[in-house]
């Protein structure tokens, strides 16, 4: 009895954009409203987290993730609309992909 | 402009079982007609080659690879026929996957 598994990614002009972990941190930093917050739920330091935010608004076509410093209403880290939708996308590619090669496994009657 | 990549493996009962790495050692095998030799080419241990084949062998339905120790005509490695079909199986599956997820980056509008 076999199982198939996928990992996918996606890149842009300069390498990676998004993968499991990147979404992960996007998601971490939407529950968290911060990114040093987000950094500590995750267990990583906060240098890592904001490399690979930074990673992910390089490889954008749109930004991805907004940083507020100070203001009267403090600041704060937001994903943007966009990057709502490119997470949403990602994760129904994903169990697309999943379901696709259920769907081979049977057909390959492996 | 964005590219999706993809990173497919199968797993048996105790683990994986066939990965591109390990699809690549069996090809090697193949064209080398010993894993001592197969080992050498891909700059690998002795070691960690055979350790990749009996876990192959180990999560397969049917043995992949059968090793003759001396006889009149000498040892070597060979791929059993269940194995070539596996090759064949993993690799037009992934093949088909990026084709999948090209039409996916499309559909989504990524």
């Amino acid at each position: 009895m076999y199982t198939i598994k996928s990992r996918i990614w996606i890149e842009g002009e300069e390498g990676v954009f998004l993968g499991e972990g990147r979404i992960k941190i996007l998601k971490t930093i939407i529950d968290e409203g911060s990114l040093s917050k987000a950094a500590k739920t995750l267990g990583m330091s906060y240098k890592k987290a904001w490399n690979l935010v930074n990673s992910i608004n390089k490889n954008a076509a749109s930004p991805i993730v907004i940083t507020n410093t100070g203001g009267s209403g403090g600041g704060g880290t937001f994903i943007t609309e966009y990057g709502l939708e490119m997470i949403h996308s990602f994760e129904k590619i994903n169990k697309n992909c999943w379901d696709f090669l259920d769907k081979q496994l049977k057909e390959y009657q492996l």
